[in-house]
């Protein structure tokens, strides 16, 4: 791949033929969709079986992201790997047998937990992080071994430090920023940042404006300052993108992303009673295309050429490599 | 009811028609029943199913035990009323909703969680509890609201103490002791006792030999010995009996009940790896009928006919008769 050519960590919403026809127009070339949210077993295997149908339909343009090889591929042939990605762990509804399975079935990103803590891990939204559960160190074990990336992007801090700590092949955070840059509940704090460099796990920097905040939701050159100084703390090796971009969404998808059904409540997710509805996307921003300018911004902040292919889709392809694969253990 | 008449608030295991005539030769005519450990909504469903079977089928012996008076009536009719509990919250699958359905259904006891911890509440037997999740403090609003006793027997402390400061109703520690009289895990600080004390609170005292350890499971005496001290402990109107003892359990109900489907691995829960199988019943508990001595063991520690009745049944038929209400709100 060359450096133009972006793999975006995470993006969510109602895929359609539009978005992989702009994606490929931005440059990017790999992107791991969000397939669900709070759906238990049988609903993700409804997911999945929408994707399937939505990539095989589109087969033009988009192709299945299994591996680092086959995103590579997509690439060379213009075309938009997905890589399937779960933003909850509900889909194995707590049965360790099935983490195997998932993966079989194409699954190659799981996030622990998602605005909740579970069985598996705190969240960054309760109270108190309780740190990595037994089931939860079970299952980073099971995906170790079956070819499945752990994402503690909206993992607490103790959690996801807990988790790196477990888990015998790096770990990424898709979609998140450095808590030193922008304070927010579901940024991560140095020590987790410095705990990714360590390990050869990624960071996505995100580009969703309640975690990114208005100065770096700016000018991409802002934006790209952020990339800069998030590098500054994690490392040119694990700073990848991860924009947590959204696909026609109303403000039903909004109810479910936040409320789900486990509350009778309001609840604002990364958003607050202040500015409850959809974020403004950052100013450079504004269509999906804008991505392409993205390279650029990077090179712009100073970065070399063998930097801007790392943050734009290297770093991401490097751990694909460490974790899509099933180890015989 | 009469003092020599019980109520205990938790067995579990594969009842049956001698089940009920050995509990009535006992003198037990109210016994909440564990409708389920792991198991999601549809196969809960399949348990409740399962149960109303087994009532209707030995309505000569057994009642559904619904409401206070419900179980008074059993009692005066010479039945055994069936309470219908579930020691886990997976009946709900995440579901708010679902809170005041299966109340509909008949269900009165819920354990916020059971060994794990979940999106409700931290467990006894994590490495950390994590207090009550935001979750979990919504369930306990709906169970008050739906006529759902709160039970925190296996929950971790913190969280039960925060389950008592968040329930606007006395909660239950349905089958546990005094951590101060035998140290596990699985039993509670004084400061949980003295929270269930100034709240109406009710813990039933136990008599599974792992979580009453070998003195207390000598002669009856000892045993009523452990519940004075409990007394002591929580006040005369907050101890009643919890005996959590099992019927018709063979190993795999042992692994399904410590093992799930949540891990590859062992789990002893209160059982050890030095004494991993069936712990022996207390001496004085061989078998079911033997709890017809349980009021003359508590007279012999010197409690009064009116503070036998209180322990007997009388602190559980006033929790419930608090707890097992519909409100309006």
């Amino acid at each position: 791949m060359t450096p133009d050519q972006i793999i975006d960590g995470l993006q969510c919403g109602h895929f359609d033929r539009d978005s992989f026809v702009n994606l490929k127009a931005a440059g990017v070339h790999g992107v791991v969709v969000t397939c669900g949210f709070w759906e238990g077993t049988l609903e993700s295997l409804d997911s999945l079986g929408r994707w399937r149908d939505l990539i095989r339909e589109n087969s033009d343009v988009a192709a299945f992201g299994y591996t680092p090889e086959a995103i590579e591929t997509a690439a060379a042939e213009g075309k938009v790997a997905a890589i399937l990605g779960y933003q909850n762990s509900n889909l194995f509804e707590g049965r360790i047998r099935l983490v195997e399975m998932w993966a079989e079935l194409g699954v190659r990103v799981v996030q622990l937990t998602y605005n909740n803590q579970n069985e598996l891990a705190g969240s960054c939204y309760e109270a108190e992080d309780s740190g990595l559960a037994r089931y939860g160190r079970e299952v980073i074990r099971e995906m170790n071994r079956a070819g499945i990336l752990v994402d503690c992007s909206h993992v607490g801090n103790l959690s996801t430090l807990q988790a790196i700590a477990a888990s015998e092949k790096p770990i990424a955070v898709t979609h998140a920023n450095a808590d030193s840059l922008f304070a927010h509940k579901r940024n991560k704090t140095d020590d987790v940042l410095h705990a990714l460099r360590d390990t050869g796990g990624v960071i996505g920097v995100a580009a969703y404006r309640n975690i990114t905040g208005d100065y770096f939701s700016g000018p991409i050159e802002n934006w790209c300052e952020m990339v800069a100084k998030t590098v500054d703390i994690a490392g040119i090796d694990s700073v990848a993108i991860g924009t947590d971009r959204s696909h026609n969404f109303t403000a039903p998808d909004y109810a479910w992303m936040r409320m789900g059904r486990w509350t009778r409540g309001v609840d604002y997710g990364a958003a607050s009673a202040a500015r409850p509805g959809k974020a403004p996307p950052p100013d450079w921003f504004q269509s999906l295309t804008d991505m392409q300018i993205i390279p650029n911004g990077l090179r712009s902040v100073g970065f070399s050429e063998e930097e801007v292919a790392k943050i734009t889709h290297g770093n991401w392809l490097r751990l694909y490599g460490e974790t899509f694969r099933k180890s015989n253990s």
